[in-house]
């Protein structure tokens, strides 16, 4: 990232953020995984742990991490397959959910199973051990099934149903 | 949010994120305002351009935005009545969407209208004009909602609903 040009782009800013807490997951290294079960625990820095009140009423968050060991490389994340695969199309970053980006943000949905003193327990949450986490949020609601186009994602599915991707 | 004991909690980290656009939206101050049918543009830096690829199939989007003028102050947003209402209970703010949080991030779905040479263009985004923005990825799915509970919301919606709050 650091070596492109920048055309003169005036609007470019470094920006900081601050871990509010860290993942403890029982992943610990950068696997290809299915999240969807794993059960992990967000442990907050203390002075932020007051912050929680009211959340244990609601099912899912929204935790927003800092993808610390991604590594946005623009000559190979900027346009890419997803995972590799000469059977997607080549996408650009911002239609994948690809962690190399330009920013290494990620934004995931969970299910809340607990609010404890330490921070809350969530089940879903793709981050490895030791991911700083930057927020979270309640999750209020999604776009309806009926609205929603998913691109390249949907084609994929649809061929995957199909036996085209193994 | 500086001022705050750290009590020993050895992960405090600053981390850095850059802006890869800025938001042109017609709202231009810091108002309460209703956002869902606010179009706004979202102008990329040339050089995350070709990022763009393949997201125009998809019809909503997440926008991650710097709230670059909101400002966290522990004492007064830590814990909080949503919009300062006297009939709201006392949240923390990990339970509410309020712009002053300790790390300024908005994450919002929004409508993609279109992707054009600069950038998208978009409908419902809740960032005033000038925004940086860190972040986008396609909008692949939500929560159905008969799996969703929506804690203090869903309250003061029923609440509101019966004419207790106007």
């Amino acid at each position: 990232m650091a070596n492109s040009p920048r055309e003169g782009f005036v609007h470019e800013t470094e920006l900081m953020v601050r871990a509010i807490g860290r993942v403890e997951s029982p992943v610990q290294g950068t696997v290809d995984c299915d999240w969807g079960p794993v059960e992990s625990r967000i442990v907050l820095d203390p002075q932020y742990r007051p912050g929680l009140q009211g959340l244990d009423d609601f099912s899912h968050v929204v935790v927003v991490t800092y993808l610390h060991l991604a590594a946005f490389d623009a000559a190979r994340h900027l346009v890419r397959r997803p995972r590799g695969l000469a059977t997607m199309p080549e996408l650009g970053v911002f239609a994948q959910r690809a962690k190399d980006r330009p920013n290494p943000l990620g934004i995931t949905v969970v299910r809340l199973l607990g609010v404890a003193s330490y921070g809350v327990t969530v089940q879903g949450l793709d981050a490895i051990d030791g991911t700083p986490v930057l927020d979270l949020k309640p999750y209020l609601s999604g776009v309806p099934e009926e609205k929603l186009r998913r691109g390249w994602l949907a084609d994929a599915e649809a061929r995957r149903a199909r036996g085209m991707l193994s």
